[in-house]
């Protein structure tokens, strides 16, 4: 009744967590044998397994070297709001390409969600993110002006927005709405991206508020699936 | 310097979110002329924007009918710890198709989580989840023995197994640690799901305590990435 394929997505779930979690570290992954006793598993059915996480751009698989872990995939907390270089400072430099920064005429879905009149100015930004040279996201942002428009005078390359809009505002963010999604990358993003056509990303919109509940920064945001995961905390109980 | 490719996705997100909040209701999308007027720019682009949603599968596009909403996109809650029928009761029913359901013996990866023995009995059990019929999520379960047996005798397919393991636990539970990351379907996982082969899938490893704190239900979690969302909350500051 069970197939080869579904015990292989079975081992290679397991792998998956193993490999995200650092459990292997520098080293190679063990031989198919040994993986294999330790699924409890045939080494067909661990090949599999195994094919399937290269496929993700999890591990390279090359002959004589064995099985290794293929590049980082970066831990962007869920339990705070952060910016993304606050959140990966551990794991090297976030620099940031403004490839867009203009004031436009706020449409609806954006004047609605920041509270302005449709029609009223804000600043669009448009930023591709590396950490440590390699595209992460892309980032397009929606700014009120009284505290957007400071911005064009800031280091968006090396600052993380939330940062500076702090800065400008005079108080600390409080909390933002998130909708998380996953959508294949449309061939103009992947290219963008550095993406395989199609690829898988995360893709992430995030309301701000600063702390005196003013909503202030509407973001749209395409994380690469295959260099980010999302990590957090959820409890049973509604908090109070 | 900006291509209409970079103007596309800026409309595309923007639509992305009023017709997953439901702004259109069941009513078909205004003219393209329209949208290009509401979002300042050219039929050009806001065609190509629709194309760029309707590959994601969120509306479908049809001469002389128009453009219409495609399918409901559920929205999981992050905010809390949740089973899928209870997040989704609003939306239909949930029926889990139970693929498998097994004692095996723990391998380390699973253990490690588990806090018990590598090798000692764990309940691993297999679901196809679909909402009103429609598949939404294939979920890979482990379970402690001691709260775990017992789900042989129930029934699966119409309770999520939180609701399950609370009553025979006789305790609630508590929090979970959750990891999320967007990956491509494989072939088998796109058949299983009858999603499209390399489909975006939210993929969610999450391992949920009992109120004492006690490690006992690891699951792995691919969801549609066509058919849900995820939804929450972020602070800036470090709850207490």
């Amino acid at each position: 009744m069970r197939t080869r394929a579904d015990r292989a997505r079975q081992v290679a779930d397991l792998l998956r967590r193993q490999v995200l979690h650092g459990q292997f570290g520098d080293r190679p992954l063990p031989l198919e044998a040994a993986l294999a006793r330790e699924y409890g598993t045939t080494r067909n059915t661990v090949r599999e397994a195994l094919d399937l996480l290269r496929r993700e751009g999890l591990i390279d698989r090359c002959p004589g070297v064995g099985t290794t872990v293929a590049g980082e995939k970066y831990p962007h907390g869920l339990h705070r709001l952060l910016g993304l270089a606050e959140t990966l400072h551990e794991h090297g430099q976030v620099v940031n390409e403004v490839r867009s920064m203009t004031i436009i005429e706020a449409p609806a879905a954006v004047a609605g969600r920041l509270r302005i009149a449709e029609g009223e100015p804000v600043v669009y930004i448009e930023r591709l993110r590396r950490l440590n040279g390699v595209p992460l996201s892309l980032d397009l942002t929606y700014i009120v002006t009284d505290v957007g428009e400071p911005l064009f005078d800031a280091d968006l390359a090396h600052n993380d927005i939330f940062v500076l809009l702090e800065r400008i505002a005079g108080q600390p963010l409080g909390s933002a709405e998130l909708t998380l999604e996953a959508i294949n990358a449309d061939p103009h993003t992947a290219a963008v991206l550095g993406a395989p056509r199609g690829a898988a990303l995360l893709m992430v919109e995030r309301l701000a508020h600063l702390a005196d509940g003013r909503p202030i920064d509407l973001e749209f945001i395409r994380f690469r699936g295959d260099r980010l995961t999302m990590r957090g905390h959820l409890s049973r109980q509604e908090s109070p």
